[in-house]
């Protein structure tokens, strides 16, 4: 059965970022703690109020199963071009392999597509092996060099 | 001396089309004609009234020679911490090798703390091997690789 794909509420804020946590590279960045952060709630009410933001959950049985975020940026480039960049790609390591990636992706290039953006982008960390060919079967170029600067 | 930095306002705009279309990548793309065309407009204005985007332009001698966009994103990874990402990054291709673009970067850079980023990021086309070595000596990192899907 394929996932519900919906605009996430605050009520999945501990499964998401659960998720964001259970990987190589969040593992050391994000808190676990009870009751959630409140750094997370007030980034959560952020995105809520953000009209060019969406943060979207899978969902399977009733349980949240996978994330991303979409960010639509306004653009004179491309005359004028909107353009969807995707962020915080995560699925339950449980069910990994099964697909769901791919939907919600899927998912999210129609909804980019439906908000007139002309491309979707996306950087990938340099280790994510895997997760660069999960995206270039999407279609995704590697056309690009991503880079970082630390601010803290 | 070095460059005034600022808001772009709307009589910037011919000026700031003309350095997006001045590139090897940006000729084929943009619109030249006179009078500007109704899509950069619209998409200045899209900018202008989105409090998480900033297009900002460089001044020497009451000329605009510099552009870059800074776009501010909430997000829940590292903690609930807020982006930025900058894109459209040119400088006039008469004033390149002068330091302007370094100016530009590093009042971005400022602009980002100041807004309680937690990292700036980009990317660059993989072609565009002197503006690798620029960040790089702005201390930007290549961990990542960038990803674009055309939906055209």
């Amino acid at each position: 059965m394929p996932p519900n794909i919906r605009n996430a509420t605050i009520n999945d804020l501990p499964s998401i970022v659960s998720m964001l946590a259970d990987d190589f590279l969040g593992q050391q960045r994000e808190d676990l703690a009870h009751p959630i952060s409140a750094n997370y709630v007030n980034a959560f009410r952020e995105i809520e109020n953000d009209p060019n933001n969406e943060l979207i959950v899978a969902e399977l049985d009733g349980k949240v199963i996978g994330t991303l975020q979409l960010t639509f940026t306004p653009s004179l480039s491309y005359q004028g071009s909107k353009r969807c960049t995707v962020e915080s790609v995560r699925v339950d390591s449980s069910l990994r392999g099964k697909g769901i990636g791919r939907e919600m992706m899927l998912w999210a290039i129609e909804r980019a597509k439906e908000t007139g953006c002309i491309a979707m982008q996306l950087t990938s960390h340099s280790d994510r092996k895997e997760a660069h060919r999960f995206y270039e079967q999407l279609g995704f170029l590697r056309s690009h060099v991503g880079m970082k600067l630390s601010l803290k």
